[in-house]
C-alpha cells in the first residue's frame, strides 16, 4: 500500500505522476474490496467511480469547491482520499464511518445523501447561495444514470438549465441502476454511448478540448461551437442541450487525464454544464464486473472466489414475500407486481422471471410507481407495489391523493421496515406507520413471522382496498408455509392474544412481538404477570380487545421499532386516553431522532427495545406510577 | 342557449355541423363565465380548453375511451358536455358538482385529480391494464405545460416512452402554470411555438396529415417520416422524440377541425404519441386573457367589468405572511423566498417585486423546492418555502431526508392549512401535522391570528433549525401589526393560557382557538368552567403546562381542523396517557376521512367543530365519563 499511505488529503494527489496515480487507483480498489468483503457495502458503484473521484479531486479544490454525490453510495474512494483511509476499516460498522457522505465526518462531505436524485437541486442551491453571498467556487453534482430516472433529478435539471448559474453536473453513466437501468432516458443514453458516429466524434471533441489553451474566452468559444455542432448536426446530448446545459461527452470515465482536462475546461464556462462520463460498475473486481446487480450492495464475501457469505438460514422476509406472491399470482391472473429499481432487493426476481408481462420495473421513480399502480387497480388489476419503507416516503402524496382518495385497491409490500443496519439513517424504515396510518382508508399490517407475512399478503389481495404490509429486513422468523391452500384470511381489526396476564399487557408491532414474549417471560420471573397481544392490524386497530385488555390489566405498554410520534403507540394512546382513562400507557419505541448505521441489535439495545430493556421499562413504569406498590 | 341545451352526452356532439360546433363553444364559454362569476373557480384553464375538450369528445368515444385530465381544473367544458350542464350551477358549492373530475359524478370521469402531473403515469396504468386484460380502447392524458414541470410527469414520460404501449399525451401548452410557466422545459416549448421555421412546418405537417387516408399503414408511414424529419432535420419536439414519443405539432388548440384530424390519425399509431396543442389561457373572456394569473382561480366577479368581488375586510393570512416577510427581509439580507408556481396565492408577489434576486419560483416542483432550500440553508441563507399544505405532501421525503436529517434551517410557510372550501378533497390541508410532527427535529407552529403569524414567522427565522408555520386560507383574524420592532420571539415549547377554568381545558390548534373561546363561553352558561390553552407550538409541545392543566382539571379536550390520527390530539394523548393517567382526554377533529368541497363553515358544522358542537361534545363526554355527574 505504498502510495495510498501518503495521501492524507486531495492536495497530496496533485504531486503524483500519472503512473503513481494509476498505482493509487489500484490501491484504492484493493482497499475497497478488502473492507467491503468484510463489512458488506456498496461495492459496484464505488469501484466504478475510482478514477472519476480521483479526477474530480485533481481538477477541483475540495472542500473549497463543493462535490455533491448523488445517492452517495459511490463515495468510498472520496472518503479514502479525504483523510479517512485510516478509519476505513470501520465502514458501516456501529460508530464507524458511514457508507454515505456525512457532514460530521469531514468538511469534504458537503451534502448528505442516501436517497437518489437530490444532487442537482442541491447543487443549484449551493451555487445560488454562492452567487448571492458573492463567493466564488465550483459546485459539482455527480449523478448516476440510475438516479436520472427520478423526477426530482428532472425538476433539478429543469430549474438549473433555465438560468446562467454556473454549476457542473457529472453524469456517471454505467447503464445500471441497481439492476440494468430502465426507461426512455436510459435508452437515450445507450444511443449516445453506442452510436459509432458519436464514438468517432468523442475522440474529436476530446482532441479539440486538449488543444485549447486554458483561458476563458477560448473555452467559451469552443463550448459554443460544440453546442452548435453537437446539438444541431449530430444530436449528441440534445436533450440536455435543450434543457439549457452545455453538454460535453461522452468521455471515458476511467481515463483520468481526459476527465481532468474536460473538468478543467468546464470551469471556464458560465452557466450549467453537463459532462457525460461512461464508467463500468464494479470495475477492477471480476465478479462485480460480471454480476453488477449481485455486487451492488453485497454482504461480506470471499475475495478469492467471489462467494457471498450466506448470512441467513431461514429465508428472508423479502424472499418469503416474493415466493408467496408467485404462488398467489399463479391462482389470480390479475395480480401484477411493481418495483422501483429493486427487483432483487424486494424478492421480486422470481416473479419477474415467471410473469414477465405482469412485472414492472419503473426505475428509481417511486412516485410514478404508486400513481401507475392506482390506475392499474382502478382498471381491474391487483397491483402489488414492493418498495422499501424509506423509499416509499417519496410517494407519500401519491399514496394519499391517487390511491387512498380514489379507494384504489393497491397492495403495498413495505420491505426494510424498522432498523436496517449498515446503511444507516437515510435508510431506516422507522417512519412508515406515522406517514401512513393517518391517510384515510389505508389498512396497515405488520407480520410477526414468515407465516403471518404470508397470511397478510393473502388477505391484502382479497381486501379490495388500499393495504400496506410492513415487514423488516433480514431473516424471517418462524417457518414458511408456501401452500396457498393453508393460508388464512385475517379479519380486519382483529388481533391475537398470544399470552394472557393480569398486571400489564405488552403490545408489539411485527417482529417486536418476539421481544415482548421474551420480556413477558422475564417479567414473570419478577412476579409481574404480563399478557402479550399481537394487533396484526395497526390500522384499523382491534379497539374492542384493546379496551378490554386495558381495563383488565390497567396498564398497557406498546413496543415498536419505529418512532413513537404518530406511530403505533400513538394510535393506542388516542384510543385509550378516550376509552379507558385511568389505564396506564407506556409507549416504547424510538424517540424523535434519526438513527445512525450500525448493528441492528446493538442499536435496539441502545434504544432500549430489547426484551430485557422492555421488562425493565415496564417494572420501572409500573413502580413509578404506583401500580406495583399498590398491589403489594 | 340553443345548442347546449340539446347536448346530453358527447354523442350529441357528433351530429352538429362545424358552425353549430362553433356556436356551442361560445355557449359553453358563456355558461362557464356565468357560473364561475358566481361561485368562483378555475376560469382561465377551463376557458382555454373549450375547443380542445370538444375536439377530444369528437375524436374519441368517452367513456369507452378514457380521457384523463391532469390537475383537472380545466374540466368544466368536459363536465358540461357529459350530462352535467343541468347541475353546473352548483359547481364547487356544498353538495354540488366538484370543480375537479370525480368518478362518483360520471362514468366520463375516469381518473380523479387535483394535484398536478399525475396524468401520464395514470394513462400508462390504464393502457397497460387494457392490454393485459385484452381490451381495446384509447387512453388520452391531457396535460398542461405547467404540470410538465413536475417530476412525476417526467417519470411518467420516461416510463411511457420506453415501450410500445399505445397511449396519447395531449400537451395543452398555454405557456402558463398559474403564473407564467418557468424552467428550461417551458423555454424549450416557447422555442417550438415561436420559431418561424416551425410555424411554417406546422402548416405543412397538418396539410400532410389531412391528405392521408385514415388507414393504419399510411399513418404509421407518415409518422415515421415525420419522426425522421422532425427529429433530425428540424428538431421540433426532439426532446419528446428522444423520450420515445412520436411528436405531432404544434397545432392550434382552438382549431377543432385540425385537432380532430390529428387525434383521429394518432389513433392509428402504435406506441406513445404526443400531440402538442397551443391554447390561450382565459380565451374568450377579455379580462382573463389579459390577466391570466388573476383569473386562474378567481372568487366571484362581475362579468361586465371584470372586477373580482372583494371578499375580505382584513388582509388574508397569505397577505400577512407576504408583507411580514418583506419587512423581515429588509433587515436580514440572508432571507430568500421560494414558491412552487404560487407566487400570488402564497402572498409572495410583493416579495418577488422588491427582492427579485432573492425570490425563486421553481414551477410545480415541490420536491425540488425543498431540496434546493435545504442546500441554500446549509450555505448561509435563510430560505422561506411557501407551499400550500396539500402540495407540500409532494415533498414529504425531502423535508425528512434533506432538511431535517441535515438540520438545515429552512422555514416552511404552510398556507391553506385546514379546510379550503370550493377546491375540495384534493386540496384540503388536513394532514400536515400528521406528516410533519413525527419528523425528528421539525418545529411546528400554528397561529391563532394575524399577529401570532407575524410573531411565529419572526421567531422561525431566528430559530436556526427546521420550522414549519401552518396557517389557514382566507381572512386573518385580529389586527395586523407590521412594525418589525414590535414582533415578539416565542420561546419554543411554551404555550399561552388564554382563559382559566377548573372543569376542563380546551386546547385548540391555530384558528380553532376562536371556536374554543366561544365554546368556553357557552360552557360557562351551562355551569362548566372551561380553560382555553393555545399551545402555539404543536411541536415541541408545552409538556409542563399541559400536564399541569390536565392534573388541575382532570379533563382535556383538543380541537383541530385536521385529522385526529397522528395529529395534534394524538400528540397530546401520547403525553397525557403516560404523564397524567386518569385524566380524561377527548380528541376533536376530522375522523379518518377525506372532506369534499363546499363552504368551510358548513363543513366545520358537519364535522362537529364549531363552537356549539365543541361545547356539546364536551358536556356529553364529561357526563358519559361521570365527571360532571360526580361533581354534582
Amino acid at each position: 500500500m505504498g502510495i495510498l499511505e501518503r495521501i492524507n488529503s486531495p492536495d497530496d494527489l496533485k504531486a503524483l505522476t500519472p503512473q503513481e496515480i494509476r498505482q493509487l487507483c489500484s490501491e484504492i480498489r484493493e482497499r475497497i474490496i478488502q473492507v467491503v468483503s468484510k463489512n458488506g457495502g456498496h461495492l459496484g458503484a464505488s469501484l466504478g467511480a475510482v478514477e472519476l473521484t480521483v479526477a474530480l479531486h485533481l481538477a477541483f479544490d475540495s472542500p473549497r469547491d463543493k462535490i455533491i454525490w448523488d445517492v452517495g453510495h459511490q463515495c468510498y474512494a472520496h472518503k479514502i482520499l479525504t483523510g479517512r483511509n485510516k478509519d476505513f476499516d470501520s465502514l458501516r460498522l456501529t460508530d464507524g464511518l458511514s457508507g454515505f457522505p456525512k457532514r460530521a465526518e469531514s468538511p469534504h462531505d458537503v451534502w448528505e445523501t442516501g436517497h437518489a436524485s437530490t444532487s442537482i437541486s442541491a447543487a443549484l442551491g449551493f451555487a445560488k447561495a454562492r452567487d448571492l453571498l458573492g463567493q466564488n467556487y465550483s459546485v459539482v453534482a455527480v449523478i448516476g444514470d440510475g438516479s436520472l430516472t427520478g423526477g426530482l433529478a428532472y425538476e433539478g435539471l429543469n430549474n438549473a438549465g433555465l438560468g446562467k448559474t454556473k454549476l457542473l453536473v457529472v453524469l456517471n453513466d454505467n447503464s445500471m441502476a441497481i439492476g440494468r437501468n430502465v426507461g426512455a432516458i436510459a435508452r437515450y443514453l445507450a444511443t449516445i454511448r453506442t452510436d459509432p458516429r458519436y464514438l468517432g466524434l468523442r475522440a474529436k471533441v476530446v482532441r479539440g478540448l486538449k488543444g485549447l489553451p486554458v483561458v476563458g474566452d477560448w473555452a467559451v468559444h469552443m463550448a459554443t461551437r460544440l453546442k452548435g455542432s453537437l446539438k444541431y448536426l449530430l444530436n449528441v446530448g440534445v436533450v440536455f442541450e435543450e434543457l439549457g446545459f452545455v453538454y460535453l461527452g461522452p468521455i471515458d470515465g476511467h481515463d483520468i487525464e481526459q476527465m481532468v482536462s474536460v473538468f478543467q475546461r468546464s470551469k471556464k464556462l458560465n452557466g450549467p454544464v453537463l459532462v457525460h462520463v461512461i464508467t463500468e460498475k464494479g470495475r477492477g473486481y471480476r465478479p462485480a464486473e460480471c454480476k453488477p446487480e449481485l455486487y451492488h450492495g453485497p454482504g461480506p464475501f470471499d475475495i478469492e472466489s467471489g462467494c457471498i457469505v450466506k448470512q441467513n438460514n431461514n429465508p428472508t422476509y423479502s424472499q418469503v414475500f416474493g415466493k408467496t406472491l408467485c404462488e398467489l399470482a399463479r391462482e389470480d391472473k390479475r395480480i401484477v407486481a411493481i418495483t422501483a429499481a429493486m427487483k432483487d432487493g424486494t424478492g421480486l426476481d422470481k416473479f419477474a422471471e415467471e410473469f414477465p408481462n405482469r412485472f414492472f420495473d419503473v426505475g428509481i421513480a417511486e412516485s410514478h410507481a404508486v400513481t401507475f399502480a392506482a390506475a392499474l387497480a382502478l382498471n381491474g388489476l391487483k397491483p402489488v407495489v414492493a418498495i422499501y419503507s424509506t423509499f416509499l416516503q417519496r410517494a407519500y402524496d401519491q399514496i394519499s391523493h391517487d390511491v387512498c382518495r380514489q379507494k384504489a385497491p393497491v397492495v403495498f409490500a413495505i420491505d426494510r421496515a424498522g432498523l436496517v443496519g449498515g446503511d444507516g439513517d437515510t435508510h431506516q424504515g422507522i417512519f412508515d406507520i406515522s406517514y401512513l396510518r393517518h391517510i384515510p382508508g389505508m389498512v396497515l399490517m405488520a407480520p410477526r413471522d414468515a407465516r403471518s407475512l404470508q397470511n397478510m399478503l393473502y388477505t391484502a389481495i382479497r381486501l379490495d382496498r388500499p393495504v400496506a404490509v410492513r415487514y423488516p429486513r433480514g431473516e424471517a422468523e418462524g417457518t414458511v408455509q408456501l401452500r396457498i391452500e393453508e393460508l388464512e384470511f385475517l379479519e380486519p381489526g382483529v388481533g391475537e392474544l398470544l399470552r394472557d396476564g393480569t398486571d400489564v399487557v405488552l403490545i408489539g408491532v411485527g417482529n417486536m412481538i418476539t421481544q415482548c414474549l421474551e420480556a413477558a417471560e422475564l417479567l414473570h420471573h419478577k412476579g409481574v404477570s404480563a399478557a402479550v397481544f399481537d394487533p396484526l392490524y395497526l390500522n384499523p386497530l382491534d379497539r374492542e380487545n384493546l379496551v378490554a385488555l386495558a381495563e383488565k390489566t390497567g396498564a398497557v405498554v406498546t413496543v415498536e421499532e419505529h418512532v413513537v410520534q404518530g406511530g403505533f403507540g400513538s394510535a393506542v394512546a388516542e384510543i385509550l386516553c378516550q376509552e379507558a382513562p385511568g389505564c396506564l400507557v407506556l409507549n416504547l419505541g424510538i424517540g424523535a431522532r434519526f438513527v445512525p448505521h450500525g448493528d441492528r441489535l446493538v442499536w435496539l439495545k441502545r434504544l432500549g427495545l430489547k426484551a430485557e430493556d422492555v421488562a425493565e421499562h415496564v417494572v420501572g413504569f409500573l413502580e413509578r406510577k404506583g401500580k406495583l406498590r399498590a398491589r403489594e
